[in-house]
């Protein structure tokens, strides 16, 4: 008799919860997100107190055992440090002044790109050769360029609605131009900030030097200081560039993916991973780019346990370490699931800013991707709509290995580039509401792929 | 000979002009709309240089200046002033204290609602009971209000996804409140800001003393103080409130719609309006609400015109004057037109922020409803999606009379009443982008309706 009572006790409370129906579950998840503070505070934090922590730095270890703790504290089943090798790389000072017979001294602003060798402690002083794409480049050869600073001005295409495809169009004088430049003898290379915007914030990021090519010192400058000095070389030609990088790159060093487990109740040993990059530049509060995101995979895990759900597969939050420099943190967590032999369902990335939700994009096609865009039904008393086909992210892309679906978070991206990689990603150009939109549309997502397995 | 040539020369321009396809003209609003600063400029203007432009102000009639030319640049056919009788209230003096025994002083931060009455000059000191609900406040009744200042402290509710749905929930404790509470006896009304934010700007907008009743000094306080003033009368029933406003009602007085028209090719005596409301808060740069609807439907004359566009049907960019108080801009317009026989096929009216563009509402039904929100598919390059039913706004809502479309501008508005109302609602808070967005869709969606005349 008491063994029958335990099994109907039993049975009943299993019935109760899986009787739920999906949306009011989902109704649930979005009233606590869009009610409660605790993202506020974490957000809070890891902006304003963890500023700097690039990958490599004191301010990154801060950042991680914040998160840590804020994983413990939001119920995960277990937490722990996943260690990664990081660059380590420090901006120092950067000065850059035009100097003009015709039009005088004229200081600009600047950044210098990530893992930007330095100038010598003097700087260097060099003409300056204007260029807007790797074509032109070529066509002035070593002839016109060796010595001089070269100046990538090739603006982002403000046409392109999609605006990271505004970026993709302009990064690569970015990533790509002080190697390119470095092949034709250049001393130099300063880039156009890739930014939609017009103003005085120079938007730093990686540059990635080719092998073999010697490094050169490389700065981004802001827009509107870009504008002046294709000015000034219109007036004065001839004019020079005194450029000053003190930045200079260690030996690499280790720092740490964060990760946070609810175990599934059914299926444990299956994985769906929400994340987002804890290290973000140095110039930068990285509040879009993308404490953000880390803060949305936090409040996944504190929404489900808040709220009583139990996925069937287990759901980690990971805070990935080194998006922006050298991936090592994606690539870290895969290798680690590969080896221990992990099932990777899915993974979801939150690393286009935190505006308001849009929707989601599906690295799928055929039957597949249909079906996953009929989840879209569920999100419509939410004005949650675009459920397309599209990419996940970086830091989960290692994952496609293990055959994971790659789910990419879209929020609206209009304004992403206006913060992106400059001090302007700030804390205050977050809106509360608009995150937590999209911390409890990932954790809807999640708990309708757990049920359905599309 | 030389007659000929001239038909078939007007021949050739009319179908050249009438071959283009839509999705060209369209992709050809939004590159314009997304690369020129015309619009920057007019909303730097409006919110810095004429801040403070409430109905009745010397700041409201620079702002009618300074549009009045913008329409003459942006190449209007005709731009003319339309007088409307508005109120002149002035704000003056506002400040609030808690005065208790149990806690000592704390000042909280106001703002006098709009139209409100002054107290005495050395202000008006009272105990005070907060309420909920005009249910509440008549279950106290004359006995525990009479001589009191009520204190509406009815949040916003977070969980409702459309965010004016939220703050029609609780704005009638503004509207109505003060009038609720005199019934009573009441001596005053502090309103919690109508905001689902949690911060220290207090939310002003108009309150409306019903006929007959004693008008009482009323003002809004920060949500943050709405929390503070809450905990102190748990604490300390018995604390008084001591509240100063200076805020004065003078007679009425002259101000002006402004407009611009461009002459419809076909169909010049039939209408569509697009516009905004000029006036703003004066606590306020009012660039949501509403500098950026106006700057929108300066830029639909300045695309069309720039672009060659030609509508059959004239369309009219209207700064509508006084919506904040008491309407008459929007009323005066519909009778000048109504007086002339004027045909108004359609109105769209952006007064709901200038975040990125989402779609429209409409004021339809059945085929109609359907037949416009086919129009969504020429929208679907600029990821704007929703077309869906609903109102208006305000300011064309006295067109109706005459059996005009009523469309409403729908950007994302999640983060809206973060801003609305108070001094938070700044230039800064615009991302020019997403306001061009919004332009370019509604000079798409205006020639889109004339060429189909759905």
């Amino acid at each position: 008799m008491p063994r029958l009572s335990l099994f109907l006790l039993t049975f009943l409370l299993v019935s109760q919860t899986e009787a739920q129906q999906p949306d009011a579950v989902i109704r649930s998840i979005f009233n606590e997100a869009l009610t409660d503070t605790t993202a506020y505070h974490h957000l809070r934090y890891i902006t304003k107190k963890t500023r700097g922590r690039i990958p490599g730095s004191r301010e990154a270890l801060l950042a991680v055992e914040y998160t840590r703790q804020a994983l413990i504290d939001a119920g995960a089943d277990t937490v722990w440090l996943q260690e990664v090798t990081v660059p380590h790389w420090e901006r120092g000072e950067e000065k850059a002044m035009i100097i003009s017979d015709e039009s005088g001294m004229r200081e600009l602003t600047i950044a210098a790109l990530g893992l930007s060798v330095g100038t010598a402690q003097e700087g260097l002083t060099a003409g300056v050769v204007e260029v807007h794409s790797f074509d032109e480049l070529a066509r002035l050869g070593k002839e016109k360029i060796e010595g001089k600073i070269v100046f990538f001005n090739r603006p982002v295409d403000n046409t392109l609605i999609n605006t990271f495809a505004g970026y993709g169009g302009a990064v690569n004088q970015r990533t790509q131009g002080p190697s390119e430049a470095s092949r034709y003898g250049a001393a130099a290379v300063i880039v156009r900030s890739v930014t939609h915007a017009l103003n005085d914030f120079p938007h730093t990021g990686v540059t990635r030097y080719a092998a073999g090519i010697k490094p050169i010192p490389a700065a981004a400058v802001s827009t509107m200081d870009a504008g002046i000095l294709s000015e000034a070389l219109k007036r004065d030609p001839d004019l020079k560039l005194h450029l000053l990088l003190t930045c200079k790159n260690y030996p690499d060093t280790i720092s740490y993916n964060v990760i946070g487990e609810i175990y599934g109740s059914s299926r444990p040993g299956e994985y769906i991973t929400v994340g987002g990059h804890l290290d973000a530049w140095d110039n930068s509060e990285g509040a879009h780019d993308d404490a953000g995101g880390c803060v949305q995979s936090i409040e996944v895990i504190r929404l489900f346990k808040k709220l009583g759900v139990r996925p069937r597969r287990s759901v980690r939050a990971v805070m990935f370490m080194n998006e922006e420099m050298t991936g090592t943190g994606g690539r870290e967590y895969a290798a680690r699931a590969m080896e221990r032999g992990e099932v990777h369902y899915a993974a979801i990335e939150s690393d286009r800013g935190v505006m308001a939700p849009r929707g989601f994009t599906f690295d799928a096609s055929g039957e597949r991707l249909m079906k996953l865009k009929s989840l879209a039904e569920w999100f419509e008393p939410y004005n949650i709509r675009d459920f397309d086909q599209g990419g996940g992210g970086s830091d989960i892309a290692p994952l496609k290995q293990l055959g994971t679906l790659q789910i990419g978070y879209i929020p609206e991206i209009q304004r992403y580039f206006w913060y992106h990689h400059s001090a302007n990603d700030t804390f205050e150009q977050v809106n509360i509401r608009e995150l937590q939109g999209g911390s409890a549309s990932m954790a809807a997502l999640i708990y309708l792929l757990d049920i359905y397995g599309y």
